[in-house]
């Protein structure tokens, strides 16, 4: 039998595992920060019919432009974000993985370097690695807020093409202040002044989940500046696979130069333009959650856990001297959570009401068994 | 205004374009190989069902391992391409363009070389590029057939780690035969024998409207050797976006270190799903395709053109001396044919039989204007 260290695979791949959350089949899966609401019936009916008329012309190629996708992205966003873009500003791709991809092809890759800081969402380097893009790890403060001083500091030195800022910040559900966006965004043009600047990568994959509003006003004059943005979360759509990015015109012509032609198929296409006509509802769901956020935060401290204040749609929360064998023990319960490596520090997600409880029953079941 | 070049953008990227055809809105579009067949509405109906089912859950993240829909590309491929190939074989992605980019990413990248044989798929080397790998455009035969005396010289000298061979190849429509591939598989993994060898792509994106059969069986104990597929062209469905591979199963478990997680959307996966089961209805559709095709090569040959010899969906027509005038000529008489850059030579999809009428007058009348 061929191995894979058996065929010509690049050297830096030898002995890796591909990325991915383990899939187990438990009652109450709280896992990878899906959205526990199924989309509503009116939706999956007008998904449905909104396909079918794509299914009849299926036979061409799609809108390699996505036109109508991001005239509607660029009204969600102009009504929800506190600032008016245009289809110009907007791209869209298959999950803001790819959108992140296409990015680094185009401002990093090769002899080029990326700096996240972490723990932060783990694809930015990986994403940055499979792009060849030199991997820069900055520093986080124990509260897992951004050192805006040491990051500006790394910055300074080690002169990134990109920096990424997640915010809410997932593992941690940690918001960023404006403040240190501008600070980072100053530094990351200073320090590659002899070039065209940096690119600054704002990820908001968790946006609508949080207390604060978007930091996506801050594109305003800021041509190397890029909100990120998915339609897995708030929208209830992780099965769609649709990302998008809202920027200065020129960035979105700049990523056209590397995109796979008709990268987003009909079908994709269709099925998200359903989903922005039915906003209003998604983000009815949206509010539900945030109340649910903010239950698990008060209970798990009501525990005696530690937990980070959250903006996003899960909480991080601890400390366990053994954090996977804790997340061993809630999976025990019927209950699966997310070990994301970050030591001492598991993650939930926040489900319906009722998964919530039972997540919570488990912890509360598990601390006890600890103390005995 | 911020334009392009104002941002930091890599250097090899400045000035470049996008890839794609002109979209322009004719009555008659044969430029890009689209099936001209819509799909049959029972299959619609089909689709319309699946993706219903599919929206009802489209709040998870879709089956990562895309396992249903490559255990049916794994039927349809041992059904119909002459060996006998199992889920474990097969990997699917968003257009064969990601899976090239995904092998690209996997066997190439920085530092590594790619080659192919031109005129062939431009993407090969767009590709190739956008993942940071070298590329080096190897000799044809003036009939457009590969020099393999050249080309296995080609491959010891240069040392390439992939190389492409795409058959039918596009846009010549010239079918490649199995000693050609295995001259070049030997070649390419004598000349890495200091490596694993090297990975050899057979991109048979229009494998079923061959007069051939199929090169897929070449799998059989050549772990380094991947067939590309696509449901683009023979199942009607570019506006999906569904490549997939066949290869040695350690090939699969390689692709997992690069690809993006959840990179096939559920619907995407409901879709293809649907098609599948209605594959048979499909290729009759190929049949009445390949008849036409034969017909076109006839008949352009019967006004005095020169036509390569076609095993793909479309017909390589010239030899004009400014092949840029004729397809404006052509254009002009209703019908959008592809001038893929190769010198004297136009490329022409074969459509409806209507359609193929429409182009042949088109051809017809533009003969007899520059005979004036």
């Amino acid at each position: 039998m061929t191995r894979i260290d058996d065929l010509p695979i690049r050297d830096e791949l030898r002995g890796k595992s591909p990325y991915g959350a383990p899939q187990l089949d438990v009652p109450v899966r709280l896992n990878t920060n899906e959205n526990p609401y199924p989309l509503p019936e009116p939706l999956v009916r007008r998904i449905a019919e909104r396909v079918t008329e794509a299914a009849r012309e299926l036979n061409r190629y799609p809108d390699r432009g996505a036109v109508e996708l991001r005239t509607e992205l660029a009204r969600y966003l102009t009504r929800t974000a506190g600032h008016e873009v245009t289809k110009d500003q907007v791209w869209a791709a298959n999950g803001s993985n790819e959108i992140l991809q296409q990015l680094l092809q185009t401002f990093a890759g090769p002899g080029r370097t990326a700096i996240g800081f972490e723990p932060s969402y783990s694809m930015h380097g990986l994403i940055s690695r499979g792009t060849g893009t030199g991997w820069i790890s900055g520093p986080r403060n124990d509260d897992f807020t951004i050192d805006v001083e040491a990051a500006v500091a790394a910055i300074a030195e080690q002169r990134p093409d990109v920096v990424f800022i997640c915010s809410p910040n997932n593992p941690t559900g940690t918001a960023v202040e404006a403040g240190t966006v501008l600070a980072l965004y100053e530094a990351a043009q200073a320090a590659r002044a002899d070039a065209a600047g940096a690119l600054v990568v704002v990820d908001e994959a968790y946006g609508e989940f949080s207390h604060r509003p978007s930091l996506l006003p801050l594109i305003e004059g800021r041509p190397n500046l890029v909100v990120s943005r998915t339609m897995s979360k708030a929208f209830g759509a992780a099965g769609l696979r649709l990302g998008y990015l809202a920027a200065d015109p020129a960035v979105v012509d700049a990523v056209q130069l590397v995109r796979l032609p008709y990268h987003l198929s009909s079908v994709t296409q269709a099925t998200a333009l359903a989903a922005l006509e039915h906003t209003d509802t998604l983000l009815k769901y949206v509010e539900q959650l945030k109340t649910e956020r903010d239950r698990l935060v008060t209970e798990l401290r009501a525990t005696g856990c530690q937990v980070v204040d959250s903006d996003a749609n899960f909480v991080q929360f601890g400390l366990f001297e053994d954090a996977h064998a804790t997340w061993q023990a809630i999976l025990d319960h019927g209950v699966l959570v997310r070990d994301n490596g970050v030591p001492g520090w598991l993650r939930v997600t926040a489900g319906t009401p009722a998964e919530n409880d039972a997540f919570l029953d488990a912890v509360r079941a598990v601390l006890k068994e600890s103390k005995r």
